[in-house]
């Protein structure tokens, strides 16, 4: 069988495999715009969209996960192939929790919605995070998409500001549920959002750091580069 | 190199790493334990031993990471040997995230001893959720270790029990500090604790689906069966 194939074939097939990871990349990206913007503006359809759009994803992450294993059935990768195939394994656990985690946040959204938002312009207080997290997943994904390793040793450091900017709204979420005991449910429903985009930093970090693995063929989670854990609480 | 080896030294291989994956969860299972003690009594030193000890579980993933790698290379596994080996590479990031959660439940009990705790027992608050996701986590270990497909079923269904009490210490902090908000920052950091626990029973319950992958050569994942994603908030 291991001298059937043209390596034309094991390209594409190979190639198949990026480009849906690509897509699943896609589909969490908008599910998390998406659940921002529940957020936001307490769009409870919308809401009900991104926790349908999860079921695709889980599908995709299923999928995945079968079309690497054929690949290494039949086509006994080595070397860089091996790397690609063993970072995309991982690479799609992350996305498929990234979309977990954008689900959390537009489950969140509906119900902080529902019973109104007192006290303070919770969008406000997640908007700085939010967009520095929603550029970081896309900019893990096109690290991914072009297997960028100087791309993705920026985007490591770069989860710095995110668990920086988690620690400012926990610090600003205690003041007001100090001062006003009334805004009690609602800063919690926005530290629990708070909570999920900072994951989905972390997922973005993992994403970047596969890269890393692929690209120089060395493991550099955990070394002293990829800087200390994050930190909370 | 194919006909080269024989099929007693694969065995020997694959038990390697099936034994070094369950001295990872070993590891992992003492981190969550002594977190949860150093939560209770504020033990600093042991706090700063959970998180010291994060790192030999971070060197134990990269390196059965390299094992699942040179297997494959080498083996070329297919069938249920592969089945197994992907499992393993999914299991191994589930242990290494447990060892996450488990140093931010050291670092939140470190900083909330520091400060003092005000108001309730925080302890008793978290103690049925804590009792019942250690179990879980053990559980979970010793059905991948005896692949027993059974066990890991009643695991995924027991996960419920964890969300449940998860909600149950949620609105009870929320009781807390609407009634005395000199409680807050201590009810925070029990509630990061519990959101900490959760996770551990979410990732317990993502080794007990491997196992089931294993066993019956399907993909469990987001069936059905397993019931509906976690809920929160």
């Amino acid at each position: 069988m291991i001298g059937e194939h043209s390596s034309k074939q094991y390209d594409q097939e190979l190639e198949a495999i990026r480009s849906k990871v690509l897509l699943m990349g896609g589909m969490v990206e908008t599910q998390f715009d998406e659940a921002l913007n529940c957020f936001r503006v307490g769009d409870a359809e919308l809401a009900d969209k991104v926790m349908a759009d999860d079921h695709a994803v889980n599908n995709l992450e299923v999928q995945l996960d079968d079309a690497c294993s054929h690949l290494i059935v039949r086509r006994q990768p080595a070397a860089n192939d091996l790397r690609t195939v063993m970072a995309t394994i991982k690479v799609i656990t992350d996305l498929e929790r990234i979309g977990d985690e954008a689900t959390k946040i537009a489950r969140t959204s509906k119900s902080l919605h529902k019973r109104g938002v007192t006290g303070f312009n919770h969008y406000d207080m997640i908007r700085t995070m939010a967009k520095a997290t929603s550029d970081q997943l896309h900019d893990a994904l096109d690290t991914f998409a072009r297997l960028d390793g100087k791309q993705a040793l920026q985007l490591i450091a770069a989860d710095e500001v995110i668990d920086h900017e988690f620690r400012t709204i926990m610090r600003n979420m205690i003041t007001f549920m100090m001062e006003d005991p009334r805004t009690i449910s609602s800063a919690l429903d926005t530290l629990w959002v708070a909570k999920a985009i900072e994951r989905i930093g972390d997922h973005a970090k993992n994403i970047a750091e596969y890269v890393i693995y692929v690209v120089e063929g060395r493991d550099i989670r955990h070394s002293k580069l990829v800087g200390s854990e994050q930190v909370e609480g």
